[in-house]
């Protein structure tokens, strides 16, 4: 599915964050990383929304919300003119958001320092989609990126690639996924030995899920 | 309470809603139209706040939240080096929002187009008052003015005046403001013909508030 990521960060070549992202960017020509500048040219931007069928925001939280440069693309380039003209030119593409965040994950829920849920604070982008008669995606969110060990950083390359490509969210999902990236590096004897044994890593997969369930972590 | 208001619209001269507004701002000194202009100048602004006790940020609604340069004024103004340092400048003040919208009220619900309140969609808001220290205010919501009729503008311009200057929301805090307004257009007599029937009309409109809830419209 050809995806449009738009990209935005006051500051992105100093940012930790936007800079990982950038380098764990799925190598697919379907999905595009796209940078919004200051100065936007409204067409060309229309042009890839339409090209798309699915829109990612990617910004750092500021204010519980987009920073001021990607609110002022979406009061620009998603004016009534486009947005109602016709047939809905965004009407049933995919709208997803990659979030990062200098929060606490803990912090976001009742009795956290912020009160609300994530899912709360993003309303206005699901309203937003329910106006542009787009599906809203789960968002991919990234809390306090600066304390993430190595481990969790090379989960995020897997997250971050996942969401974009829209890897189904389980353990076969992530599987062919991982075996495909092995096939692109040339890995074909790991990849083939992995596929061979899939229905086998599923039902081991699928023992663990239950185990942990009995154990009451599921 | 010293109010700053601070009016934030892509193109507030052609805006019926924000002339109206200006036009109906109370004469009180204590309270101070200020609208956000391209070039902030960041330390004037954080002045501004830091004199006055009651910040409202009064906007139309776009994308379920403030326009874009409203979004910058919040990101350059508010950053952390001001709103951090030391003393937290802005704790224990009231943040109000005054937000106009071009949908029925009747959408902003479940089941309605919009699908979530009001309450839902302003939660970033919210959000950044608590991260303030701020006290939240109910917000002022305007929907669909182009539609409202004489006797409805009439209502806004004594909620919108009671609003800023946070009159008590009730029978006695409006007969109160109305009088203190009688008396600044010279209207003396009429104010103390008012004042003197206070408590009588206090009781009447108990009586009133009373029977309708007897009538089972309360």
């Amino acid at each position: 599915m050809k995806t449009l990521v738009i990209v935005s960060h006051p500051d992105i070549n100093e940012s930790a964050t936007q800079n990982f992202l950038k380098a764990s960017f799925p190598l697919d020509e379907e999905v595009t990383w796209h940078e919004v500048v200051d100065d936007i040219d409204i067409e060309h931007e229309r042009q890839l929304l339409i090209e798309n069928e699915r829109i990612i925001l990617q910004f750092p939280l500021y204010w519980y919300t987009a920073p001021a440069a990607l609110k002022k693309w979406m009061d620009e380039v998603l004016d009534g003119d486009f947005i109602f003209a016709g047939q809905k030119p965004l009407a049933n593409k995919e709208f997803g958001i990659v979030v990062s965040t200098g929060i606490s994950d803990k912090q976001f829920q009742a009795g956290g320092n912020e009160k609300f849920t994530i899912s709360e604070m993003l309303k206005p982008f699901e309203m937003t989609a329910n106006k542009l008669q787009m599906s809203y995606l789960r968002p991919l969110v990234i809390n306090q990126f600066e304390y993430f060990t190595n481990e969790q950083k090379q989960a995020l390359v897997v997250d971050y690639q996942c969401y974009l490509q829209q890897i189904d969210d389980n353990f076969d999902g992530r599987l062919n996924w991982f075996i495909k990236r092995l096939k692109d590096d040339g890995q074909d004897l790991l990849a083939d030995t992995l596929l061979a044994k899939k229905n086998e890593l599923n039902d081991l997969s699928w023992q663990v899920k239950t185990m942990r369930e009995d154990d009451g972590e599921g």
